[in-house]
């Protein structure tokens, strides 16, 4: 038997734990492995670490199956624990031995969660929402992936397309850089990334691809409309040929001479703000 | 000995290069201890590494002294290293398991430098270019600090002034984030953040500091003139008392309710946009 059971109380509330000694536990191993994208998607489940996104998990009501944690998280987050277990989590102390195994933090804060990855919508017809996408084009930084989805939510875009080659929503760099902000938009994930834009552009929506290229429209004299949608590209190589061929509109952010690019995600946070900018309150 | 002479040609030009095969050659060591600031400060040099970094750096005119490349990159990035030679560069084949040493990249590109940092001012008035400061209080991710400055070159800010508690921007993550745009700008470092900012505050600059109280101004209604500066606060806990005590304006960028935060560097890239966007052509 590899889990002592036992209980201990502090205040009203009692947490009722197991505690996990061994790092060859299997329950720590199931953990451990949907560090992995493929265990991911076979099992439904994603891992997540960290009290403020753990936090954010209970608020937008994803289900946690499984908590684990140190002595001093415990204590620490006490209470988040208890929330937890009335909704129906399991908890499991584990020793610091152990939740090294699991982390993938320098600084680890010692909770960790497992839950059930949330609906992934399959076409933009079906994602719930209004208003335009956020369309991701062979974005494959997990962190910029994340940003560009906390930035999204903040200005008001609650639906974001993600085409091939994009970094999966669920890994731990994304869900980290996204803070939580990826339950509280809505995702479409597409390998016809094409087909949906065609599809958006029939309910009236302007494609605006964000392109480097000397015609585009100066984002200043760009104007949306609430259904339109902006593509930004791969980190390298922009838009690829075949996505940018169906898009109507392309934008550019005017720079100084002498300027290649800007980051990623930091173009998309002025793509947006100027989309969103007016219908902010 | 550890190196060994040879010459090979390709074309018309000669590369003129000493072989490193031993991990523990004394310049190895020396480059690879300038992964650690207190090195870099004691030496005055830094590393770089990749092409793109290093042909900005020559770019630049950043006197780069040492050259260290695996024999794929010699022939891959011949040209650079001919330019680099013409500048007085030495130039060190290494072997993969010696670059392995030096490289701090997942995937290297097998060219690394080691390079004379550049000039950093002490006080604003001795820094040269024109036009307000983007003022960095205590950004701690080197990440963040690199993008930042990226962004900060791309939309026509051309100085920036770092306070205590800043990632130093001679580490490997800051240039790489950088892009080689830390070498387009001036860059002032000052202990006395609340000094510098009375001194441009009586240079008749107004200091925005980007809060998220709900009494600042909504950056929307802002309306900077060309030295205006702006200041961007700690990733968790925002600018310093003492530092936004001297600020004359706090400013916010609107959120969406339930929206907490926004990324440290995007949050800077709207705001700096709003504040150029009215004088990039």
């Amino acid at each position: 038997m590899l889990c002592e059971k036992h209980i201990f109380s502090s205040g009203v509330n009692n947490i009722n734990c197991e505690k996990i000694t061994s790092r060859k536990n299997p329950k720590i191993a199931a953990a451990c492995s949907l560090a992995d994208k493929k265990s991911r998607d076979s099992t439904g489940l994603f891992v997540a670490e960290g009290i403020k996104l753990i936090k954010e998990l209970i608020l937008e009501g994803v289900k946690i199956h499984r908590l684990f944690f140190t002595e001093k998280a415990k204590n620490r987050f006490y209470d988040t624990l208890i929330k937890a277990q009335e909704a129906g989590c399991e908890l499991y102390e584990v020793t610091d031995e152990v939740y090294e195994k699991l982390s993938a933090e320098k600084n680890p804060e010692g909770i960790f969660a497992q839950a059930q990855k949330t609906s992934v919508y399959g076409s933009c017809a079906d994602t719930p929402g209004s208003g335009g996408f956020l369309i991701l084009d062979g974005i494959q930084n997990p962190s910029n992936v994340g940003t560009v989805i906390r930035t999204a939510s903040a200005l008001g875009i609650s639906r974001i397309l993600l085409g091939e080659g994009c970094a999966d929503i669920f890994s731990h760099k994304t869900l980290r850089a996204s803070m939580g902000s990826l339950f509280k938009v809505h995702i479409c994930i597409t390998e016809d990334l094409c087909g949906e834009i065609d599809y958006l552009k029939k309910q009236g929506a302007h494609i605006y691809a964000a392109m480097l290229d000397k015609d585009s429209t100066d984002i200043r004299s760009a104007e949306f409309s609430r259904d339109d949608c902006i593509v930004l590209g791969n980190e390298g190589n922009g838009i690829s040929d075949k996505v940018s061929a169906v898009c109507d509109r392309k934008v550019i952010i005017p720079m100084q001479l002498g300027t290649e690019s800007l980051n990623a995600a930091s173009a998309a946070a002025i793509l947006m703000w100027e989309k969103q900018k007016g219908v902010l309150e």
